[in-house]
This record gives structure tokens, sequence and C-alpha cells, in this order.
């Protein structure tokens, strides 16, 4: 077995400045045993969001480094931009990858708020890592920024779970959490009209009784109407059997599916699921997958 | 950019004795830089396939080491099976895998060979590595096996390409090809006529004016009708498309897929080929993939 992994994707208020965005960058890619896996800056919103991985500890060692380089680099009493943000470093939320599970996850995002509260930040525990129900989502958690949750510190309700329980203008706070991985699985109809992919998106998600662990909204992008899903647990829900509820939504709707894209990353069992579905394979899993035997785990090396 | 690498798939002349595989097994395992993927080894044919990988320095010595192995444990004199052998070490092809083109297999093909042939083997190069189009199938090289070999070795078309001219009946001699990457993939029908195999088989493969890069043969396993499928080149035929030819000629002569299989490993473009074509996807290449950031190429973790 491998050691368990884990990602993280933190969010940081900074998506201009690429000298700071690549000294914070840098700070992380520089601790032992993490590997960066991508980075996304969006001048717009004046945010990035960076995604690592690596074993707890290394994990561990990179959200110190990333909260002690945007606490050096950023500062929130200067930035602005059209996301709201409540800190220079945001959002961190961690995901179980191979090896790991969601209390694993947990454990890493309370062992790293505590830690991030030594350093000065407030720290709120969200998703899977909440400790109190009102704090679980984390548009409940950041509901009005900076200014929203320094008008709610002194509410016991919102008391961070680490830290000071004062806001420091210049670092803010941050959301600390543990959640799945998503699956970001979108798929264009033949119509620009906004309101089939609504509907789509209305019947085939989990909230509105459709598949389960599936969240979807109806998008207009670049004259298409489009289905945007998050897929939360490929083991409920698989990307195949979300395009076919998809399709027939559609074709009931007089639409049908042109293309689909997968945004960010997906796990190998996505795209071997995808394959065991269409081909009606009688197995196939990443033993089978070359590149896994050459570079996948230490197990398969040694055979 | 990765180091170009290469698998080798020898052949060896061994299928019973555990303890002589065995060493042979790790005489290669201990080759600083190779990978062993897999092994199978056969009673009945009393043979054994090795599937070891690495790059180009690290196959050499691990031909190396296998050949030395073969030779110090194995005596083709006494050995018996069903399978035709001329050789100790009977067959080595070498397949480009990541990073590697067809003529770098090609060289190591020549260089292993043109070691293999100072150890005193005789070499007969085969496949994209042959020296002339009369030694290109490795069927016509091995034809009649050891006593084949030797009753054609005083022909001129039939010297060795490297080492001593004459046959050792200790070690015989060793053919050493270069080849594609071959993905096996099987289809199971919904009926015990293996005719109805062997015709869709004929209908779908290159030979019978089927598909490119397709060969195929009828069989029938397990009570059932098998199409057992050997893809050559999967940039000219993937598996979804010899899927759909297969349940076409199916359906006309009455017949269904039940269930297939992969035999073997597969590269991860055959997989992603499998999902892009099912699902529509705009694009999908291995950096979509969360494990080949995390595992995959040194690009990718530095990105």
């Amino acid at each position: 077995m491998h050691t368990p992994l884990f990602e993280a994707v933190p969010n940081f208020s900074e998506g201009k400045d690429t000298t700071k965005i690549s000294r914070i960058t840098e700070a992380v890619r520089a601790v032992p045993g993490i590997s960066i896996l991508g980075l996304h800056s969006d001048a717009d919103h004046n945010r990035s969001v960076l995604t690592f991985a690596g074993d707890e500890d290394s994990m561990l060692s990179g959200a110190v480094a990333l909260a002690k380089a945007c606490a050096a680099e950023l500062d929130l009493a200067s930035q602005s931009g059209e996301h709201p943000r409540m800190g220079v470093l945001d959002v961190l939320p961690f995901v179980p990858l191979e090896g790991a599970t969601m209390d694993d996850a947990v454990r890493l995002a309370r062992r790293a708020g505590e830690t991030l509260g030594t350093l000065g930040f407030p720290v709120f525990l969200y998703g899977s890592a909440a400790t109190a129900s009102h704090r679980r989502a984390l548009p409940d958690v950041r509901r009005g920024g900076y200014d929203g949750l320094a008008s709610r510190l002194e509410d016991p309700l919102w008391k961070p779970d680490y830290g000071p329980e004062t806001l420091d203008p210049h670092m803010g706070a941050v959301a600390v959490g543990a959640r799945p991985f998503l699956v970001a699985f979108n798929a264009y109809l033949d119509t620009d009209d906004v309101g089939v992919a609504r509907e789509v998106a209305r019947r085939v998600r989990e909230s509105g009784g459709g598949l389960p662990a599936v969240r979807a909204l109806g998008f207009g992008v670049g004259g298409k109407a489009q289905v945007s899903m998050n897929l939360t647990d490929l083991r409920q829900t698989t990307i195949p059997v979300a395009l076919t509820a998809v399709r027939r939504a559609a074709d009931d709707l007089g639409a049908s599916v042109e293309s689909t894209e997968l945004v960010g990353l997906a796990p190998l069992e996505a795209v071997l699921q995808t394959a065991r579905h269409y081909l009606g394979l009688r197995e196939l899993d990443a033993h089978h997958v070359l590149e896994m035997r050459l570079y996948g785990s230490s197990d398969s090396r040694s055979l």
C-alpha cells in the first residue's frame, strides 16, 4: 500500500501580482514531499487557486509554508477583487486521495488548523472537519467576507476553532476544511437556451431528486447551454451514469449533448469506470494500466 | 520529458521449475533502473514470459543479466515442452514506451543483440529490427525450432546477425526484435458457436479487409465464442472502434457481445481514447489524470 496521500486546494487573495504568486507557490514547492499539481490565478477575482499533494506530514509543512508566505507577501487591507474574501490565505480544503479516508483528511485539517492558529490566523473548520453543523457549509462560514466575519466574531457561535479571537486586518481569517475529491464534468447542449440547461441540471442533481452525490447548475457558456456538474462520490454516481441522465433529460426537453469536458483533474478510477461501463469489460483496474505499473505504486514495482 | 522508456517481453524455455524461474527473474530485477512488470509461466508449454521496463541503458543491462541467467540455469538439451523453442532465452522483443520511438527500440534491439552475440548466443534480429525482409516475421525465424534453425544455419540467408555461426545445443539461439506495443482485447459472444467468432474475427481483422492494425482470431473459451484481438497501433484503430466493428459483425450473424476483457497491460492512452470516444469529451489526456500528475512525469511534478 501507498502512504496515504492528500490534496490541498487553497485559495489565496492575490490573482494579479505574478511575483507574489510565484513566491507563495515556490514556498510550498520547497517543502520536501510536496508535489505542486496546479495553479490557477484569476485577475478579475484577484485570487489564486493552488493545488498540491503529499503525505500527511508533508501537507502539514506545506500548509505552514503557504500560510507564512501568504502572511508575508499579501495584505488584505490593500487587496480588492470581485470575490468575497476573509483572509490572505482564504480557504484551505484538504481532500483524501489514494490510501486516505475522509477521517484522515479531517485529522489533517484539524492539525493544520491548530498550527495556523499558533501563527496568528483565526481558523474556522468547515466541511467534514466542521465542529458544528452551522459551520459546515463554506458559504455560511465566509458570508459577508472579512466584514461579515468581523461582525459575527463576538457571537459564541462564531468563535474560531483555533487561533486568536480577533481579526488582524492585514491577515484576516482562514477557513480550513476537509471535503471529498470533486470531479467537475460539464455537458454542452445543442441549444443556446440556458433555461434548458437549468432544467436538465435540476432533474439530474441530488437536491432535485436526481442522482446521489451530484450537484448541477445550468449556465450559458460561449453561446451554448452548459450543464455544469460536480460529482462528489464516484462510488455513488459515475461519469457515464451522470451523462446518461443528462442525455435523457435533455432529450425530454428536445435537446441533445454535443460535447463534454472534464475540468481540472480526475482520478484514474473515473476514467477506468467509464471504460468498464461502455466496453462491458469484465474487469479493469489501475494494475492493468502500463503507466501505473511503471510509476504507480511500490507494490507493483516490486511485483 | 521523460527519459525514453522501453518494455521487453522475453520468452525463456522454463515454465515448471519455480526455483530456476525465480533465479532468472531476480537476476533481471537486481539491475538498477529495471521494473519487473509481469511474469507468466506456463508448465504445459514449459515456457515463461517476463515483462520488464526501463530506460535504454538499464534495458541493455537487463538483457545481459537475463541472457546470462538463462545460460547458467537452463539447458536446452534436457528441456522439452509443447512450444517450439530454439534457445534457452528464446525470444527477446523490445517495445517502445513513453518518449521512445520504434527507431529507438530498433537501436536498443541491435545493441542488445550485439552484446548477446559476444556472450555466445547466435542472434537473429526480427520485427522492425530485422536486417532482411525474410527474417522479419518471428514464425519464419523460429520455424522448426532448434532443429529447424540448425538445418538452415549453413544457408547464407540464415546467417546470424551477431554471435557464433554454430549452435551450442545447451544454449541454442535467440531472436531479438523490436515491435509495437500490443493491446490484447477479447470480446465474448452470447453463443458457443466458435464458427461465429471465427467469422467475426475474419471480418474485423486487417488481413480480411477490416480495420487497420487489427489482428483477430476466433476461439472457444469456457463455453463461449471468443473474438481475440491484438491492436497493434492504437492511433490507427482504438478499442471502441474495434469493439463497434465486432458488435456490428456479430449482430449480422445473429449474435451479440456479452462482455470484454483486456489481457495484460494497456497503455493509459487506450483508456483515455475510450473515455473520449464514448463521453464525447472535448479533450482528455494524461495531464488530466490525478495519479499521472502525482507519479507520472518529472515535468508535471515541477509544473
